[in-house]
Order: C-alpha cells, then sequence, then structure tokens
C-alpha cells in the first residue's frame, strides 16, 4: 500500500508485456505466520510456476473454536498444471502445516532438505499422501531446474536445522528469497548464514528481494545463541534439584545447548512430549543433533536418579494447557510432578497472544514451589530472526533493485520498508503488500497489481472453509452471554398456553440460583401471550424473543441469544 | 508460599496474642489489579480497622463475557464496625474501581487527594451514593488519627498526579505501605517521591513493608518521563501533518508533555474521549495539568487547523475497539479519520493478555495510511512502576524487620522476594502470600496464617457475583463448537416421531451449507426413535443427545453442545 498505491491500477490498464515474473503471495504477509506464495513465469506461449512454502497460521484469541487458519489457494487450484515444484524452506508449521492441503492437488515434486523432509514425511503420512507425493531431498549449495527457473539453496540461521534461502534465477532476472533468518556468527551447529552465496548473488545483479521482516521492529541485533551457553552455566551451578527445560519442539539447537550443559554439570538428559521426543529422535538420527547416547535417559530412569542429576526436556512453553509445562503447572502431568526444588526454564518468548497463558503458567509453577526463569530474568531464550541491524546488512549485501518485506505482520512490513529507504532502495520500488496482491516484474520494472479475492480459510476440526464470519460472530455472543430457550406449548384453537414455559438454557446465569429471573421470564411469555394482536406462530416467537431479550437486559444488562420453541396441540 | 508454608498453620494451634496487627489483602496479590488490603489492630477489649484502597481486575481473555472482578469482601462484611477509615492511594482503576461496591456497607470516611477525590466522586455520584459518603481531601504530609492507626501519607511518583504512600503508626509498630511508585529524579511535575519520609520511617524503626511488586522482573532502572520530552521532539520535528497520541486516560503527566510539546514546536491541542476529556478538565481545575487556554482547541476548531498545527490527544492505547484509537483504526470515529500524513503515537505498553488488540490495531492504523510509532520504535511511553535496582533501594532505604510483597502476579510477588533475601531481610521474615491470608504482626514477629475462604466475584453485566466457574465453563464450551438443539414431537402411545425433528443451531456450523449434515443427525434420530429399550421421555433425550454428539464429532471432529426438546402428543 502507500507509496506502491499510486501504481495500484496500472497493471489491469496496461496491455501485460510479452515476458513476466509474477510473484504472488498468499500468505506470510500482514500477519505472523501462513507464509506461502506462488512464482509464475508468462510468455505468450508458455506458463510454468513454483510454490515457496505451504505455512498455517494460529487463530487469534477471538477467533473462537478454530483450530488453525489456511492459505486460501483458489489461485493455486486454477494453475495446477504449470507447477513444476514446491519448495519448503524449513520445517516450522507457519512454513509446512499446510502441505497435505496443497499436495492434495499438485502434482509436481516437493524439494526440502533432509531435516525439513522428515518432519514433511510425518504429516503427509498423516494424511495418506507419503505415497503419491515425490519428495527431493536437497542440501544447502545444491542448484536445481525447476522448468524456467533454477533454484539455488543457501544456507540461513534459523531456529531450526538445516533452514534455506533461495536464489531463483527466472528469465527475467534473479530474485532472492531468504526466508525466515539471522546472522549468528556464533550458531550452535557452527554454520552460519552463508554470506559468500548473498555477495556472490549481489555481484550478479538481483533483481528482487523478498526478505524476513518478522523482527522489524526491533532495533538491533539478535542475540546470538551461543549466550544462552552462558545462562545455562549460570543456573546450572545454582540448580540445587532438577533441572526442567521447556521450549519449542522444533528448536533442534536449543535441545543442543540443553545437553551440552547437561555433559558439562554432570546430569542426564530426559526428553518428553510427544512431538520433541519425535523432533529429537529425527534430529539425532540424521546426524542435526550430537547427543552421546549415554547421556540421554528414559523419563522413567531419570525419576529414579538423584534430582541434582536430571534435566529434562518439555514442551509447552507457550502456555498451551495440555503440552508439557501446561500438564506441569495444574498436576496433571502423566510422568511428572514439580518438587520444591525444582528449577524449570522457558526457552522462549511468549508469541504475541500467548502472553496471559505463559505467564498463567509461569504463576502455577511457582505456586507449587518451583523456581521459574526465563527471559528477562535471565537470557535463556534469543529469536531466531533478524532484528534491524541485520535486515540492514542483508539488503546492504543484496543491494537488490526491487524489494517485497515480507514475513511479518503489517507493521512490520512497513517498518522494514522505512529501513530500505533510509538504505536508498527508492520508495517506488518497494512494495508493502497484503496477502494475494500480484506483483508484475519485467527485467526492469516492478508493478503493484491487483488483489486476488480470497483469504482466509479456517480449519475447524475437520471442516476446512466451512467455518465463516456469520459462525464466528455466533460464537463470540455465545461465549460473551451464553444463551436462553423457552419450549411451549400452545393449545391449537385457544392459543391458550398449556402447562409452564420449560427453559434451556447455558452460559447465562447459573439457572439453580435464578428461579426469580426465570419466574419473570415466565411471567413475560404469559404477557405476550394475553396481548392482543396477530397470534401466528411466527409472530408469537418473535414477539417473545423480543420481549424476554429487553427483560433480561433490564434485569442484568446481559444479552444472551433466545430462541422459543412453539408446539401447537 | 514457599519458605512462609512452614508456619502456615501455627497460628490456628497457637493462642492469640493479646493484641496484634492483622493485614489482609484482599487483592493485589497474585495478580495485576484488584488492589484492597484491610488492616485490623485487636486487643482483648477493642478492635479497630482500615481499609486501604478498593480496586478492580479486569478479566482474562478466556473469562468469556465477564466485564470486571472485584474482590471478595465477605470479611470486611463481617467488620462494618470496625472500620475506622478507607484509604485510597491514587486514582487509577485498580484502586478505586470497587469503591461503589465498598461504600455501598461501609460508613467510615474516605481520604485521598484531591485528585483521586475528583475520580471518585464520579463513581460514587454514578453509583448515587455521593450524598452519603463523606470525602476527606488529604495532601502528602498530612498525619491523620484513624481509630489507633495514625497515618502519615508521602508522595510517590506514578502515572497519575497525586499518588501518596502510607506510612501507619500502629500500636505493634510502623508499617510502610509504598503504592504504585517509581523513583523518578525528573518527573514532569517535579515532584520526586518523598525521600525524606521514607529514610524517617527507616531512622523511626519500620515493622513491616508493603511494596509494589509490579516491575519485579523488569531489570535497572525505570527510565525517567523526561526521556519522552525528547523523543516527543523528535517527532514533532518530523511530522508532515496531524500528530495523533493515544494514552491512558489517567496519564496526566503525559498529556502535560504533549501539551508542552506542542508548544514548543507550534501545534494547537486537542482532547478527545469521554474519559480523557473529564480527566483532563478535572486535572485543570485542581492544577496538576498546566496548558494554557489558547492552546488548546475543541476537536471540531482542530480540523479546521492546517494539519501540522494539531496535536489530538486520545484514547484506546490497549486496542479497544470502542476507544478513541480503536474507532479511527476501523473508520468508525466520529471527528477524526485517518489520513495519509498523520504520525500517530501509542505512547502505552500493552497490558497482559492485550498485545493482540493493540497490534492489531496498529496494523489497521498503517492500512489506513497513518506512520504509527510505538515502543520500541521510539521510547514513547515509560512504565510507572520502579524496577528492581528501584525496588532494592526502596528496601535498603526502609530496612524493615518484615516485608510483603504486594501488586503484582505471583512470579513478580516471588522475584521481590528474591530480591530482599539477597539485600539481607531474612528469607522467614518475607511472606510471599495470596489472596485472602491473614498476617499476624506483633511488635516482633509475623506469622502467616489461614487462608480465608473467597477470592473472585466476577461482575457481568449488573450482576455481581452470580456468574461462578460452571456458567463461565459453558460460554467456553458455546464459544468454541456452538450449540445444536432438537425438538420433535412424539406420539404418545407408539411412540413415533410425528413431522420431521427441528434443529436450531448457533456457532456450529453454517446450516443453510450443512442440509447433508442435518440429513444424517435426522436419520441418527430416528435410529434411536427405531430401536429397543427404554422409551421414557429421560432415556429417549439421553440416547439422543449421546448419538448426536458421535455423529457430529465423527463428521466434524466438533463438540457442540446438544439439546433435545421431546413434546408427546
Amino acid at each position: 500500500m502507500s507509496k506502491g498505491k499510486t501504481k495500484k491500477n496500472e497493471y489491469s490498464e496496461k496491455k501485460p508485456p510479452d515476458e513476466f515474473l509474477r510473484v504472488v503471495p498468499l500468505g506470510g504477509l500482514g500477519e505472523i505466520g501462513k507464509n506461502m506464495m506462488i512464482m509464475e513465469y508468462v510468455t505468450r506461449t508458455s506458463h510454468d510456476s513454483i510454490i515457496i512454502d505451504t505455512g498455517i497460521m494460529f487463530p487469534d484469541n477471538d477467533m473462537l473454536g478454530i483450530d488453525l487458519i489456511i492459505p486460501d489457494f483458489a489461485y493455486i487450484m486454477d494453475r495446477l498444471d504449470t507447477i513444476r515444484g514446491v519448495i519448503i524452506t524449513h520445517g516450522h508449521e507457519d512454513h509446512t502445516g499446510a502441505i497435505a492441503h496443497v499436495m492434495e492437488h499438485v502434482h509436481a515434486p516437493v524439494y526440502a532438505t533432509a531435516m525439513t523432509r522428515g518432519l514433511l514425511e510425518v504429516k503427509l503420512d498423516n494424511a495418506h499422501l507419503l505415497d503419491q507425493v515425490t519428495l527431493v531431498t536437497i542440501q544447502a549449495g545444491d542448484r536445481i531446474k525447476m522448468g524456467p527457473f533454477l533454484v539455488e539453496f543457501f544456507h540461513v540461521c534459523h531456529s531450526i536445522p538445516d533452514s534455506v534461502g533461495l536464489g531463483i534465477t527466472t528469465p527475467v532476472g534473479l530474485v532472492v528469497h531468504t526466508s525466515d533468518y539471522k546472522i549468528d556468527h556464533t550458531p550452535v551447529d557452527n554454520w552460519p548464514t552463508d554470506f559468500g552465496k548473498l555477495t556472490d548473488f549481489s555481484q550478479r545483479g538481483v533483481l528482487a528481494l523478498f526478505a524476513d521482516s518478522t523482527n522489524a521492529d526491533v532495533p538491533g541485533w539478535t542475540t546470538s545463541e551461543s549466550v544462552i551457553d552462558e545462562a545455562l552455566d549460570d543456573i546450572f551451578v545454582k540448580a540445587p534439584g532438577r533441572i526442567i527445560v521447556a521450549t519449542f519442539a522444533s528448536l533442534i539447537s536449543r535441545v543442543q545447548q540443553v545437553a551440552n550443559a547437561a555433559q558439562r554439570h554432570g546430569r542426564k538428559i530426559a526428553v518428553q512430549g510427544y512431538s520433541m521426543v519425535e523432533n529429537v529422535k529425527l534430529a539425532r538420527s540424521l546426524g542435526y543433533l550430537d547427543i552421546p547416547s549415554s547421556q540421554v535417559v528414559e523419563i522413567g530412569a531419570a525419576n529414579n536418579l538423584p534430582n541434582h542429576k536430571v534435566v529434562i526436556m518439555t514442551t509447552g512453553a507457550q502456555g498451551e494447557p495440555l503440552a508439557g509445562l501446561g500438564r506441569l503447572s495444574t498436576g496433571q502431568h502423566n510422568d511428572i510432578e514439580v518438587e520444591e526444588d525444582d528449577t524449570i526454564i522457558l526457552s522462549s518468548h511468549p508469541i504475541p497472544g500467548n502472553e496471559e497463558m505463559v505467564y498463567r503458567t509461569i504463576n502455577k509453577l511457582i505456586q507449587r514451589g518451583a523456581e521459574v526463569i526465563y527471559d528477562p530474568i535471565a537470557p535463556v531464550h534469543v529469536s531466531g530472526h533478524a532484528a534491524q541491524e541485520e535486515m540492514k546488512l542483508m539488503i546492504n549485501m543484496i543491494r537488490p533493485k526491487f524489494m517485497v518485506p515480507v514475513h511479518g505482520e503489517l507493521r512490520h512490513l512497513h517498518q522494514h520498508r522505512k529501513m530500505a529507504v533510509d538504505l536508498g532502495i527508492p520508495p517506488e520500488n518497494i512494495a508493502v503488500v497484503e496477502n494475494g496482491t500480484m506483483l508484475t516484474f519485467t527485467a526492469d520494472s516492478m508493478e503493484v497489481g491487483e488483489r486476488i479475492p480470497g483469504g482466509y480459510v479456517f480449519v475447524d476440526g475437520t471442516g476446512v472453509g466451512d467455518i465463516g464470519p456469520i459462525v464466528l460472530r455466533d460464537r463470540e455472543l455465545l461465549g460473551r452471554d451464553g444463551f436462553v430457550i423457552a419450549n411451549l406449548t400452545l393449545d391449537r384453537d385457544t392459543r391458550q398456553i398449556i402447562g409452564e414455559p420449560e427453559f434451556i438454557s447455558r452460559g447465562f446465569v447459573y439457572l439453580r440460583e435464578a428461579q426469580g429471573l426465570m419466574d419473570g421470564a415466565q411471567d413475560v411469555i404469559i404477557d405476550v401471550l394475553t396481548s392482543d394482536g396477530d397470534t401466528s406462530q411466527r409472530t408469537i416467537r418473535r414477539k417473545i424473543e423480543k420481549q424476554l431479550g429487553k427483560y433480561f437486559y433490564s434485569e442484568l444488562k446481559r444479552r444472551p441469544m433466545i430462541f422459543t420453541f412453539i408446539n401447537e396441540v
């Protein structure tokens, strides 16, 4: 928007160029998560495309009952026969979560590094799609031709092993996509972001840079993962009993750091929580995680060791009530119970929207007697994303002609844009756009086009896309003040009520203690039935619902949903 | 808890001392907000008490439909005739919000500074209690006798003018209560926290310190309010058009700072939003706010000035959809519309739980073309509470015998306790307790007693305390998956269904597009009715509800609440 706006309608009025590159972000703009993008190369006689990432997004607190959100990929459905490849840059849910939804329809191969592939296989297997999808394992440094696109994978540091960015040579120019990254000079796996490749791209001349904006409002430079080692040492030296570390199940480098600290301080490590156990198994089998078998114990064995000889790694650092830490905090964990000399580390930051749950979990753990350590009490977590100075370095290393900030909320994209302008990229060459906006590139131009229809697709249970704003609005109303249903029987001829109305109500008042209120509601119904006027069922129904609404609001200032059943006999 | 636990039951087994001081925090421990406390002095022949603050708490995101939470003050209701005074330390909602609920029952005078009194008067007036409550205006430095308590009010810096802490001389010793405070050497009103009084207390010997713990996990020293002046100057120099500043309606010092910046940069100031307009009016009339009338314009007049001559102050910095900034972000503000060259400043930090709403508001404002500035993009807000180094200074200035961390979640109280231990207060002399815990002091002892029953009282509409965990749980279920009601008519004799079952559902699926699903639900009902077994209404009802539940879960993995009405004819 903003500066791109002036060009908004140019494209649709102009004849398209003879050949062009079109990029449509279907996720990852204007929100955290749900990263997905299609890149098309179109000439008069050909049409080829690739898909980059297939992420999901987790719902906001007020999207009641929604399990997750996937991108609306109707645009891709119209182009199924053009797709030459699906590239997954790393194994996080916001880049992989919709893989089964997409691969149900797309028949191109999926390209991913070994770690990412392992995580994708689980998802595809769960969806009974593993047999029909071609998975190609790539590694950083590989160059793979997908139709007219030559994709070069380069290593980036991020909070999951073996993440890659992309240099994509297309007939109209070279496009660099950073994916999620940070520039850590001392990462846990000693494998820094590939500067050589980035400067190599720069020398070849970069048409467009698509760069991660997640931390665009964080000044400075993201602290290196290695800082955490020191914080862990401090804690391990002081902890009188067990140490329990909760983090993201995918944060394999953190597991490595905790395992290293355990070894330095003579403790055994036990891993707990389904997703973390699975990820650790995968990472160890692929060599991403280096823990001697003698260091690892089962949770049962750990419980038989002296407390000061044990570290337990678990999930639930975002306060999820059903994950490891959540269950510990409420005493509902099957294998572990909080003890007075436990030291519990939350090696994570709350994702916006999760703060309340995270702090509640911390409070409950303290209530059970544990010492709880979290940032800022000690530097036990660092972000996996570049901060402002790293973003500036990225822009200056690449020096692209055009730039598209991606990954992050609108406020992050906007802040990223401001940095790029400060670094000399002309404002009109930067596109801050929302998902679904068509960006059209030629060798020397970028046009911000129209926005394709579509947006969110809500997934609730097994229903994909059947929940829309009306159902969500009803859930909001029900969640706020509940409902009341009156069921009454009328004499068909006299229109007199037979017996007493029956009420069902939930989420409104505690009925057992609201006898007086419901007596009043009965009176309201009788009043309506004995008043003059139209006695059709529909009219009576509407009148009762209206009068009951008024009555409850005047009594309690609450607005439950109200329904009436009328049975005539 | 933790270290205090060993003493937990001592008191109840022991004979109470002949004279003792009892303090029962009824709010302010284990959560943010809802600050309220009763202090009793009891001898064999006398019983006198005072109440300190009457706060409310705002509900968590998952306390669906709850408007606010007040302390359970049944304990006070049993001691109404002992109360010699009600002290309100400052005008924030979490210290004043329940004043009307309390003063409905308590007949002692209310003591407050002029600013606080003004805010209390509005609340009491709204509750039609203003005539029957005695309000006494005090100022920092006053010493007032309330029964056996000699209360000395001392000035503290906080984010609302004229806040006071309390030195309370009781027959068993001197108790210091900081209330909310920070130690700002350069506050906007040039009135720093009263060190003289604090050290004076210390020299007299302090039995117990009740101290604010809100920022106990924030390292360092809270930045002075004066830092904001520089940040404002930077922004005012660059802003091409209007400047709109959103902050808390009670943050009068921020209004002063913005007004000063406006004057320095040749802009007029307009104040918008009911609560902010009222507070500014009150503060100006009482002399807490110094803005020349020539500087102030009505919002209508502001709209007629050139954009670069205008500053607008408004509410809604916590993302509240119906407050000033929220309405601006959705284009539903009556007086103002966002323009492309607007600079909007959020001079606030999100309160935990509000992050999602705040960031959504920021994104929407950016979408409308505004430049939005918030911390950490620029230092446009500082906290009103002491950080760790200030808390240490407070403890070291007071050197109390006993210490009770108050105000904050359990994690904050716990962290505050750790600091006090580091500073040499014996761990057994520090009580980290939850609301309702009876603390009993003599001249040389502190006993952590039992916890009185009670806790939260939810206010929903005009209902106070009628909503409990069952109703909240139902709201959660309804909010997640909605409900389905089946209404059917049976032939009394044959137990055959007459006509078709009627369904009502909300928040479950979009019924119009779920014809197939509901046809299946009909089949489920018919199956139950035609199966063998007990045909009592109750059994049929239960069977239908169970089978429909299974059916919907197998079809959609959703669990709506299900109800059946059976009418027999």
